[in-house]
């Protein structure tokens, strides 16, 4: 078991209907189910292309509760795409961590432990997709700036996870990061 | 992506509160906290030894729902003790299968799909203890066994699983194994 000791630098819901794209708050309270209120909140969640081998919008456990990016490895794509900075929230990350530079290969199974007793397991790598690429794109009134981040974004885009012990995450706090 | 076709050979429920000796059922359904009635069924288990980042007993997400062994595994154990037979019901098994000898090293995050549409996510593999040992000692009069069961079961013990979508499993069916 080796374990390592990062910094939450930010956290962020995504509570506005129209949009992924999350906003920071001080702390988030994580559920069984992720964090009420944001979009990806659920015990349950419609498979898609992802979870191909299920008939598309059945019922399929959430694993995708929770994003979480590194700043260090949103600089690279932002380095990537030739921009002065990609914003967590952009990509709709709920948490953006410092420290642990390599975040996208952290194995699945991993687990990030936070002061006050929450913990999160690692699902694996966040497949890059068009729809940060969109944002960023209108952001800079730039198209080709869409399919560029889904390439620049290549094993950086960060992790999802889903919650194995509820309680609260707060910026600017510690996390550690479990590899079992 | 890779896709095997493996065969249930038995499916079996812990519903005896005094062990965790299964016994075999025509078939189960499956929910997202497991098998109703099941000793390990729940959404959310105490973290043990195995979870011993938490402190132990604390409310986390229940993962070991589902624990699943291998016929050729089982007799590859017997072997290995000098015993005729290993049941599975003496191991706590949950699902029997034939036809993917390897089990227990399938890795986490692959997919178990069974024809009525449910489907399970492994977990990883099933560490041995000393419980199965003590059932087989006992059966066989011989405590030398409890411990002798622990060194022969490395790496044959099957996995445990969770469950991604409920649905019904069946004994002598079949199931799609997907290593995504």
């Amino acid at each position: 078991m080796r374990t390592f000791e990062a910094r939450v630098e930010g956290v962020f819901v995504a509570d506005d209907p129209s949009t992924f794209v999350t906003r920071g708050v001080p702390q988030i309270q994580v559920e069984l189910g992720g964090i009420p209120g944001d979009r990806h909140y659920g015990l349950l969640r419609p498979a898609d292309s992802r979870q191909h081998f299920y008939p598309s919008g059945t019922l399929i456990a959430n694993r995708r509760q929770i994003s979480i990016v590194s700043i260090e490895e949103c600089a690279r794509i932002a380095q990537h795409m030739g921009l002065p900075e990609i914003r967590p929230e952009w990509l709709g990350a709920n948490l953006a961590v410092s420290g642990f530079p390599n975040l996208t290969l952290l194995p699945q199974g991993a687990r990030l432990l936070f002061p006050d007793g929450a913990g999160l397991i690692s699902e694996g790598e966040n497949l890059p997709c068009i729809g940060p690429g969109n944002v960023i794109a209108g952001i800079h009134g730039d198209p080709g700036l869409a399919p560029a981040f889904v390439r620049a974004a290549q094993k950086l885009r960060g992790i999802v996870c889903s919650v194995e012990r509820e309680g609260q995450i707060t910026a600017n706090g510690s996390v550690q990061i479990v590899i079992p």
